[in-house]
């Protein structure tokens, strides 16, 4: 083993079999040493939950005995950790996270497993990216892509991203539309209408499974910079995501509002 | 029925019995009428994750009858969410959500389910505080925090909170320190450095339980506006937290890297 190849670890929600990580871990074969720590099972909107209250268990996942491949019955964070701190022999110099069936766009970032494993990397100061499409479909053919993900993994090796910064990058939906190129954004305000779909289960309760609609609080002639107005132009967006939930602003609103007490 | 009382929606993360959301429902009632809807059992480090792959169920929880109680077999966010749209009849004035049995400061507030629910109800443009306390045990009394529980509601209703921007308050351990007073702080840039414990299952698997400690990245020297410090001196923390994850100064050093591509 070349000792100075990138250690890239890939890892995904959408779980270990999922076409988008297979693509993922193809290309990311041609820039390093690849390992796999991803979920046993999907694990979509997990955010950035870790299990503490049971442990985790991993496999050996093979499919392709060449690569060194786990699966993790934890969630995406989970995966990093586990990575990090007990799977791999030195810290990997790069994170790829996805391709995610289906888009992260916007505050979606918030439910996002995708993200959150790359966000998790970037607080470890480790370079990482989230990559996702805007089609849902496991069958679709992500290849278009690809060039893209060349591109932007080439540039981040070159340009390692600081501590607690990690990249988005969505793309729009391949099956309909062919990718006109890059454009460097910021997140979309928007926000998801929630809507309850009422069911019963067997012994005659009533259930509630969650579906919901994307809304934009942003019109086009005001958000060229976002990162929804590129994937409507046909654009891959990519967003520099940050670890900061602090609003600076309002902290002076809040003190000039009597908040603080002695 | 008073039309006029605020409508506040009390949650957490340790569950609809845990003593923290007792003593908050309580002193909810003092401002308004107050609905429960929480997890029927503890999410702790759920962050915002939400349940699509199955359906959640919803039960009545009747320990003080005069109370309308929810317990919900989703998340925290599933709760806000599914409250929001299905329980209530009209929208919140108010989402308080705690106590928390634990701190939620500096990045903390990434994993924490209870400020997850917070932050799902900034989102929604309800006013919503998270409360937290620097202290596990579910036999410690909290009732020292009550006076600022008060302080901190009353703030809130009379200067309600804009759309996007929640309150993270933590507590500092009440079992060993009185409460100097509130402090208004930004979040401290610090990180849990995990450990896994491992151990077997019966069936001879390995297994992983993640365990872990908070570093701070900041001396106290540089850090006398932060949350951490706030705590350490004896203040509770009061930091507003927004819903925005672009790295916005890192946009023109993506550009001018080359990431853009046409």
């Amino acid at each position: 083993m070349n000792e100075k190849r990138p250690l890239i670890l890939v890892t995904n929600d959408d779980g270990i079999q999922a076409p988008g990580i297979r693509l993922l871990i193809k290309t990311a074969e041609e820039f390093g040493e690849v390992v796999v720590v991803a979920p046993d099972s999907p694990q979509s909107a997990k955010s950035h939950s870790i299990t503490t209250l049971n442990p985790i268990s991993i496999r050996r996942y093979v499919v392709h005995p060449e690569i060194t491949e786990y699966s993790c019955s934890g969630t995406p964070v989970d995966c990093v950790k586990i990575a990090i701190h007990k799977l791999l022999d030195r810290k990997p110099d790069l994170i790829l996270s996805g391709i995610n069936h289906g888009t992260n766009s916007s505050t979606s970032v918030i439910y996002s497993g995708t993200m959150a494993a790359a966000i998790e990397g970037s607080m470890n100061n480790i370079p990482s990216i989230g990559f996702s499409v805007d089609n849902y479909h496991l069958t679709v053919d992500f290849s278009p892509v690809v060039p893209f993900l060349r591109e932007i993994i080439t540039k981040v090796l070159q340009n390692p991203l600081p501590v607690n910064i990690s990249l988005n990058v969505n793309f729009p939906n391949v099956a309909e539309t062919s990718i006109k190129g890059i454009k460097v954004c910021r997140s979309a305000n928007g926000f998801w209408h929630e809507q309850f779909v009422d069911g019963n289960e067997p012994h005659g309760r009533k259930t509630f499974w969650l579906t919901g609609t994307f809304t934009n609080r942003e019109a086009d002639s005001e958000a060229e910079d976002s990162d929804e107005f590129a994937l409507k132009q046909g654009y891959a967006s990519l967003v520099p995501i940050k670890v900061d939930f602090t609003a600076y602003p309002y902290i002076e609103t809040l003190k000039l509002q009597g908040f603080e007490k002695e």
